[in-house]
Parts: C-alpha cells; structure tokens; sequence
C-alpha cells in the first residue's frame, strides 16, 4: 500500500520530548516524473469513501508531472499545482500504547462483527505483514503478532494523509521511546482533503528530505497527545473556489416532485437521517460536486479521482445544528481549462474520454 | 434561538429553478458594536460539541467590534478580523419535503432513544415554536404541528452555518416552490470552522443585503440537490497557523507511561475507537487546541469559546485509513498579541482571567 | 479635485509622537452606489500618466457599486472588489515644514520653467485655492499665500493614494505640531497601483471611521520620518494574474523589422533611453498592458480608465541594472468575464462599446 | 556578475512567434546549499541603489539554504522562504534591435558625460566582454564590438531581475530572429523588489529547468513588445507586511524641528525636489525601511542586504500627484523571529553583530 522508512533513532530524544521536523523537501524521482490514483474494486479490495456505492469496477489515472504540475490523460482539462508531502510520519509508540491499539481496534472488529465490504480495520496477523529483512524468526513473528499495521493514523502520527505536510511545514511530534524512532514514507504529489478513494492520492516514488531536532519535555510543554505542524508558506494559493454543502443524511429525493415539472434529476440515497455525523456530511458534499462534474461531461469515476487527487478543500463547517452536521468541499476554479462556474446557460458538457477502467474490472 | 427575516418570495422563480443569491453586505447595526459567544449549561441547554464533556456550567463572552475586529474582554490578548455572514440562508420546501424531513428526524428520535444530555433532534411540536404574527389561529397549529425546526441545515440550506457565506460572496440555491420563499437570518460577526459550542459564532443584530437572481432549470443544469457557493474574494487572510490533528479515537492516555518520567498531564477520555468517524476526529482535534491554549493561560472554557468565535479553520484531512478518519483544526497565529508557536522554553503562561461564568452556573 | 475633513486636534498629541489612525471603515453613500473614474483633456488639464500621449479628448467611467464590487457600462466585461480607501490622510506640517515645500516645490517649477502641458507642481496662490468657510480675510489670505496644495503626498501623509490603506489597516504618522491635526479625504472605492489618470480611482462620495491613538515620541522611537502603515487582512485576493514589463527606455519598435514577416504593429514610441527611470519603466509597461487589452476589444480610453481603477498591481522589479529600471503591472484575471490568458488561437476580440467620451474632447 | 546558458535554438519559432517558456524547477546544486548577497564599493564598483549614499567599504552576506528558507549568520533573526528564479531570460534580439541598443545605451554615456560614481551604462567593448570559447577570432571580436551587456534588460527580456519567474511560473517571450535564441541565468534564491544593492539577490549556483512551445504570430496576437508571464500559485504568502512610504524628494529634515523636543535623529537628504521620480520615491520608502530596522538592532548594511535579498513587496503606489511620485516598500513581519510591529514601549533593539565587512573596505 505504501513505503516506509525508518526507523530513524534521534540521538538524545528521550519519552516526553517533542520532535520537532522540519520537511525540507519532498519531490518525486527525477526519472519517474509521474504518479497514479486508483479506485479498487469492493471485492476484496480496502475499500474507499464509496466502496459500496461505486466500486464494483476498479479504475485509475495517472498522473503526469511537469514542475510543480500534474495533469492526466486519463482526466483532461485540469491541470494544478502539486502539494508534495508524505502521507505518514511518526514516531515509534511504547508497547503499551502498542497495546491499547490493538486492543481498541480488535474491539471495533468485535463490535461491528460480520459484515460484507471492506474491514473495519487491520488486526495484527501474519498476512499482508511486511517487516524489514534481515531479522530473526522470532522478532519478525513478534511483529507480526503485535504489530500495529500502518493504514491508520494514531496517536504518534502515522498514516494521517495530511496534505499540508509539504516541504516548508514544521512538525512537532510527541516522543514516546528513547531516540523517538521516527518513520516517514507513502509519499504523494497532490491530495485532496479526505483522500476519497482508499489510493486517492497521487501516489509518487520519490524522495523526502528532513531536519530534526528536539525541545526537551515537549509533551509537557505543549500538551502534546498528538502531533501538531505549522504550514509551510508556499502552498499553493487557489483564492477562488467553487464549494459544495453537505449534511449528514444519505439523501434520497426525486425531482419530478419539483412542482410537476419533469426534471431528469434523481438522487438514491437511502434517505437515512444521522446524527451529526460528519463523515457522511462529507460523503453528501463529495456526492454533490461529482454530480456537478458529470455535468462538465466527466465520467463519475474521473470525478472520483479528481477529487482525491485535486488540492480540494474540505471544511467542516458546522457540528452544532442538531442532528445535521454540514461540511463543506470546494474545488478551485483555476485548476480547470474551462470556466466550471455556474451559467445562466448552463454548464459545458464536454467528452473527456474516461479514466482507466475495464468493464470487468480487471485493469 | 436565532431570529429569520422571510420567507420572501422572488418573482419568476419556479421549482426547477436556481435562485442565485449575492451576499451585498452583512454589518451589525451601528449602535449595537458588539455580540456574544455562549456556552449552554447541559442540564436542560441545547449541547454543544463538549455538552457532557465541560458545559456543567454556563458561560460567555461578549466580543466589542471594532471596525472589521474583535476583541473581548473576556478572552484577553486576541483580536481578529471577522467574517460577518448570516448562518442561515435557505429556500422554502415543498410539502412531501417537508414530511421527509419530520419523517427522518423523528425517525432518529425513536432510533436513539431515551438518552440524558441535549435532544437529538427537535421535532415539530407546539413547544417552542415561534412563528409569524397575525396568521388565522389553524395555520400557526398547523405550522407548530408540522413546520420543520430551523435548528438544522437541510437540502434548501437553512441553519448551516458556514462561516463563508459572507459579504461577496455568491450563492446558488435550489428552488422548491413558487417564488423559492427565500428565508435569511442568524447572523454572525465571525465564526470557526464547526461553530464548537451550541452558541459558538459571535451573535450579533445586524443587516444583512442581497440581491437575487434566477437560473431557469438550474436545478438540472448543476445537478443542485442542495446549495452551492463561491466565496468572496476578501475573506481575511491569515497565513499561517498552528494546526492540531485528531482521529476518531476518544483518546485516553496516562503520561505516567511516558518511560517513568513524571509528566503532569493526563487525558481522561474513554479510550473508545470509532468507526472512521470526522465528528469525533474533529472534537479530538479540538480537545488538543484547547489543552494547547490552556498551555497559554487560557481556561477551558475561554479555549473553547475562542476555538468557535474565531476564524479557525478545520480540515477533513483524511476518510481513507480505516478504522481512524482523521481531522485537523488551524489556528491563526496572527490572531493574538503573543507569540504562541512552541518555543524550546515552553509556551509562555499568562493571567488571561476567565470569561463571564458563575460557579453555580448562573449567569 | 477632492474633499478634505479637518483638521482634527488630537488631545495629548505632541510634536515628535506617533498618531496611530486604525482606520474602522470606509464607504460610499447608501443613496450614492456610485462612482467615476475620469481623463482629463491635455489642455488646461493637471495632466495624467498619459497627458501628452492620448489625453487630447476628455473621458470617463461611471462605476456601478453592488457590495464589495464595481463594475461599469462604461467599461463592460469586467467585475471587481473594491479595495474602498481614502486618497489623503496626513497631519498638519510644522510652518517651518511648510516653507520647505513651498520653496522646494516654486524651486521645481523654475527649474523645469515654461513649457507645454500639465504644471509640474502646484505653487501657493489665491487661483484655485479652497480653504474652509468663517475665516477671517487676513487668515484666508495668508492660506492661500502660504498653505501647501493638497495635490501631492509629502512627510506629513497626505494625498498618497496609496490604494491599501482600507478599512483594517492601520497607519502610523509623524506629529508636527500640537494635536497632530489629522486631516483625511479624497475617498476611492478602488485604485489600480500607480493611479494612471489623474483623476484614475473611482471617485466616491462616502464615510470614512477612524480611532486613534498616540504612541509618545514614536517618531524617534521608528524612525517615522514618513508615515508607515500595516494594511488590512480582509484586502481583496485575486491570486492569478497576467503581468506586464516595462523598463525605462520609450520603446519604439517597428515590427516590419520581424525578419520580413508583415506584422501589423508598431510601437512609436521616441526611442529615448532614460537613466534607470521607474516612472518611465511604469509607464512602458502600463503601455504594453492597454496595448494587450485593446487585443480584448476594448478602447485605448477604455484600458487606461480600467487599469487606473481596477485591483492592479504595479511593482519595482529592479533598480539595479543599469540603464534600465524594471517594473511590472499585473492585471487579475478573475475579474475579466472572459478568459484573458494567451491562447494558440489569439485573444477573443470582443465589441465592448467605449468609454463615455465626445469626439470634440467636451464631457 | 552573471552565469548565463545559451543561447538555446527552438525548432519551428520564428520571427514574430510568441515563446512560451514553462519554468519547471530552479533550485540550488545539492553540494552548494548556501548563496550571498553583497554591496560593492563605491569606488570601481558596478554601483547600486545607494553607492553614493554609504558604500564607501563592500560588504557581504552569506545566506544558509534550509529547504525552501535561507538564513544568514551575517543578518541574525531572520529567516525566509526563498522564491528561487532566474534573473535572466530572453530571447536573441535581431540586428538592428542590437543596434538600437547600443545606439542609445552609448548616446545615454554621452548624455550624462563624466561623472564620479558607477557607470550610467555598459558600452559594446572589449574590456569585461566574456563569450563563450572555441569561437573564431573574428566572430569573438565582433562580439565585443557589437554584443549588447547582458547587465541590463531589454525588449527581449533579459537581466529584469523580477523575482516572481519562479517555478511554476510562465513567460511569454517575443522572438526576433530564427530559433528565438533563449538563453537563461543569474539564477537567484531570493530577491527583494527592487534588488538594491548591485549584487542584492541572493546569488546561489544551480539549475533552472524549463520547457519551451510556440505561439505562432504571438508577437502580434498579443502586442509582445516584451515579456509577460503568469507567476506561480507557490510563490510564498506572507499575508502581513510593514509598509514604508517614499515620496520623489531627497529629504532632509532635523527633527530638533519638533517644538522643540530635542529628538535625536535627523535625515541628512539634500532636500531636492524630484519631478514625479518613483526611482527617488523608492530610494525614500528604502531609507525610511532602513532606519526602522536599525532601531531592531540591525546595521545599515544589514537592513540594506536584508531588503535587497528577503520578499519585500515594493508598490508603485502613485504617479499622478505632481510632483511627487509615491512608492511604497513592505517587509513581511512574519520573517523575523521578534516582533517587529510598532509598540507604545518602541522597538525592542537587539545586538545583531554585523555583516561580513572589513573597515578598510577590503573583503
């Protein structure tokens, strides 16, 4: 799913301490100036933002950089700058924060129990583990069986898929083990906030370089549970954005209700009211702008994936109004050849072809 | 609650339609320069993010405008530039709209069940109604029986929330019934990302000033199941910030742990994980902001009134790496007279006092 | 030309301190949602960027106010927030101050002596001389022997038109004399950098708030020989822009010179090459950027008047390389309804009508 | 002074085409990680913005390279993103545009005649005429005799020092003869607007990489008497600045002038009137910059190597109120590491040593 390096023991970091890094640079292999964004199938696949909902085929882009620029072929008509960063970085945990992890998310695989799609979350087990070489037998089945797998992020950091990670940002990062253990990878060239698919970032090979030094007794000093950064000053500035609401209900709603008029427009949502679940207000958002995308004539799969891969900007607007939680998405403007603002006339409906995909699934 | 001006009705709009609405001007009226920011007390207050969690007792404060700034005496050592906008801005329902919203909303009451702390939901009912005056005595019952509550956003917008719906920007709304019936109200001087306490943004009595338009069929041609918008061109502009992150993990962690070394801080939550959850994500991203500016010599409850007042920023930053969904909140760092990044020597602590609270909760 | 309020004693003020002016709020009549944007004619006009090039007919803009935004039947296609300032702020001089100006600026105009066009300076005199009412004669005499033209900025502030000095910025000013004597005026809802035409902001009628206070002996503790300022978060961001070059030499060009290739252009320009001249450079390249607009369709009239009036952005690139200055003039795209960017195919060449203008130059 | 590669031919332009000129990447050489920035001396020396002011010794600064910041231990407590660019790109100009130059670059020497102080201009010579090797004698003696200096720009781009051609930006270039001829260099990490001092970027040894296409016919499609480009969404955003005003007078003033109040600082101008100089202007708003920051501790040869080299943002603010020009200079707080904000208490004036200098002028 991704690379990862490290351990990397930071000579005099003792627990308590906070970890400050500075990432000074992230940028793709000279030689492999390109990255990808997939959308795996249900079956059997790690799931995604709509797993259940659109996922019967897998698909992908790929993406092509030029500077600070990506665009596709399998997505024509954008173009934006990347925000290179790595998805995770982290320190090591102490074995009983190890514990607790593994404890609270066997729990959740208790608690949820059977059920078809994708897991809730990853035990610690032989399979899918991948450790270092050159360990003996007994250390790596240790890992194996205590091991907490790298897909979430946690406490010390981790897999968080946070976009604003990029070179120019400082992190400060909690110390639980003496020499911290910092670990970095799952580098990517672009995302957007939320990372929809479960590979919605523009997956990149390449290199990430860092700077750490230490402020002794962190934790303490900054009430430090988890980690905090401070952005870098070049991300990229898209001022004018085209943002879409969401609630927490699956809406369902038909649009030959509307007064009679006969409106080709219907949206399935089971019509399920949540309780200010944020999550879903998010997946409504998402739902919403892929259908304003598929107005300008992209396939709901390319809307997919550009969405996880464009600088998008999600916001949690409000978790006040009982029982609705709203969140925001806005996509720039400026990213796209066209003009993508709402016209009197209408929207554009231009063909731009279709992502990867096969109509069996197999790609 | 909040006052509404409306339903007014726009001539030519029909359902199908999309009323676009420009935002010319939110101001408070100039004689009242002020608002306030409010924490409800649980027993029998509306919730709030931290309802169970710290809202045994009431408080507030009240913020003094000043220009395009505000200052509270309550909450020393920070000013910033607001963001008037109205929290609600919606469109009237069609009627089986109108049923489909009571139907979920009371279906969620039944769902969760007798449960201690805020209602989940507010169905329609006598109690607490305000409506209209001079209406014949079986069209208020009528409302009061089957009117939807404003508490919360819907499909037509209503009590959203979002702090960007300010003066420049342009809104585009779905129109359900003849003359769309625009409502507009709620109107806030400045509000974070979230609006964390029931009474969160700065509430303030003002103008609000638009102007409408119609786009014939809109709803088809921009796939408009709900609003959307483009935000203005001079929201502030504050650069850099100091970002927290939090999972959906109610984190509980002893820094005893912490390899023996004696640190003085604790997190009592219930240890619980959640299922991929942005609203949990989110309160532990806040939960951290607000030990962070306790750090500073901000109370609790100060933390948490600035956190909704101010113009945070909170990002779904990723719903991808099950079971964690991850979430970050940004604080401005501009916003207050101190420098408040970590430094090697700590954060420097000061007497900010406390805000407007009473320990028997009454205010 | 403009209206002044003041002066305006401060109590406390004393010469050598600071007068910090926050400058609350800034805009036009509700009753006046307009305003215009003019060029003079060459004769017996104060002149403009262009006196001598194009401004032999008269010519102007009535600008449109909606909200933050102006827009123009004048000068069609285009939409812009304003950046509402006001022209003149300044305190009162020393009398000593005074003669320096007087005798600096009557010394200019017998250096440069008789010559066509504008006046170079504006010298004390009765001619064209405002001062407020209920004065007794030997006073409103001595003003106009003696009092400074409100024409050009000086040490003091003044008629800057700086176009950033909006609502949320804060200025800091020397103080000459007892009570600073503040005076402010000369409203613009917007102004391009630089202010082409003489009379090139959009010219309203409105209010400007302020609140000040005074920072003892500032003058030496900054080093205020002049006012300084820190402008405010909330001024309009159009992150993309198209920009122009213009170094101090008066371009002439002919483009038959293009290796035989016809190309209908030629610049006209005297050819003369100036010593490191920013205001030459300016000049070039404002001529380059009305030169690309006209490609758009609109007027030469049209260009000067938008980029006089619109959010441009005109900055000293360098002043080091010797002949040439640098400076750049860049436009925001956003504003334009069309997409100005270069293209294969060419610029779109739209009818936009012209500017409010008589063929025998008499508005 | 300057690196300069090519000239690089590009198949298909043509006289009258448009070259369209990506910049994909600039960035320092891995194993020179540091650059410098410097002020000659008066004597012999190329000049700068204030040579005749106080460049009577020469002085340097060595700036650091951390990622995207630099820092020098020559000017402590600041520290930067840089905005890494070329100050060099052009295309090759025809002949006779070379000889336009040379006729009235020489026809300014002769203007100007002798005089003490740096060069107005630098003839075709063979003195300082460096060209590539391996060159026939003849053509190389041509060179020296007809070859414009690449010290200042021109129509065809050239040494404009702007500092926003950044990666991720584009130009425009208009092309002259066969191949359009682009040679590209004086490769910067960081500049100020203006660069002040002759040697003001911070001058680093790297790599600029870029991609070219072709506009055919652009040059009259676009009115290309020079360049103009789009600069990059990355370029660093430091939202709050401190703005200093300059106006076109050499001010001299003595501030025992204050009533009195015997004030210790006096600006030691020779009190000349400019006609509508922004050159002037922006020496003003440079002086008044300078002697702010030596009230934070900072030499003048530490503010005027800091202003040369660090994103300070200079504006034309306003040509138009004879006869003074007024240029603005803002310095972005936010890379300092105090707080250099005006305070009732004044400036907190901290030891910063100095810059590499020797006081007998020898480096």
């Amino acid at each position: 799913m991704h690379y990862l390096s490290g351990p990397v023991a930071v000579e005099g970091a003792e627990p308590g301490d906070c970890l400050v890094v500075d990432i000074l640079d992230v940028q793709p292999y000279e030689n492999i100036p390109w990255g990808y964004t997939g959308i795996f199938e249900l079956e059997g696949g790690p799931g995604g933002l709509f797993a259940t909902e659109f996922q019967t085929h897998a698909a992908k882009a790929i993406w092509d950089f030029e500077g600070i620029y990506a665009s596709s072929l399998h997505i024509p008509g954008v173009r934006f700058a990347g925000i290179p960063h790595p998805g995770i970085i982290g320190t090591a945990p102490l074995h009983e924060l190890l514990q607790t992890w593994n404890q609270r998310e066997t729990g959740l695989i208790k608690e949820v129990g059977e059920k078809p799609g994708p897991p809730v979350a990853s035990p610690p087990e032989h399979k899918g583990a991948y450790v270092g070489q050159d360990l003996p037998d007994e250390v790596r089945e240790r890992i194996h069986r205590e091991g907490a797998r790298t897909i979430s992020g946690r406490e010390h950091g981790g897999n968080c898929d946070i976009k604003n990670l990029s070179k120019g940002s400082r992190c400060y990062l909690p110390v639980f083990v003496k020499g911290a253990n910092l670990s970095v990878g799952d580098l990517h060239f672009s995302q957007g906030d939320g990372e929809m698919t479960f590979c919605g970032a523009i997956e990149m090979a390449g290199i990430v370089t860092f700077k750490t030094s230490i402020i002794k007794g962190g934790v303490e000093k900054f009430a430090l549970k988890q980690p905090i950064f401070v952005p870098s000053p070049i991300d990229p500035v898209y001022s004018q954005q085209l943002v879409f609401e969401g609630i927490s209900v699956d809406i369902r709603m038909h649009l030959h209700h509307f007064g009679g008029s006969v409106i080709n427009l219907s949206i399935d949502g089971t019509g399920k009211q949540y309780n200010m679940d944020a999550t879903v207000a998010y997946k409504q958002a998402a739902l919403n702008a892929i259908a304003y995308l598929q107005k300008l004539g992209y396939t709901r799969q390319q809307a997919y994936l550009l969405l996880s891969a464009a600088p998008i900007e999600s916001h949690v607007a409000a978790l006040v109004d009982s029982p609705n939680a709203c969140v925001t998405l806005g996509i720039p403007t400026a990213i796209f050849e066209q003009d993508i603002l709402p016209k009197p006339e209408g929207l554009e409906k231009k063909d731009h072809g279709q992502c990867a995909i096969r109509s069996d699934g197999v790609v």
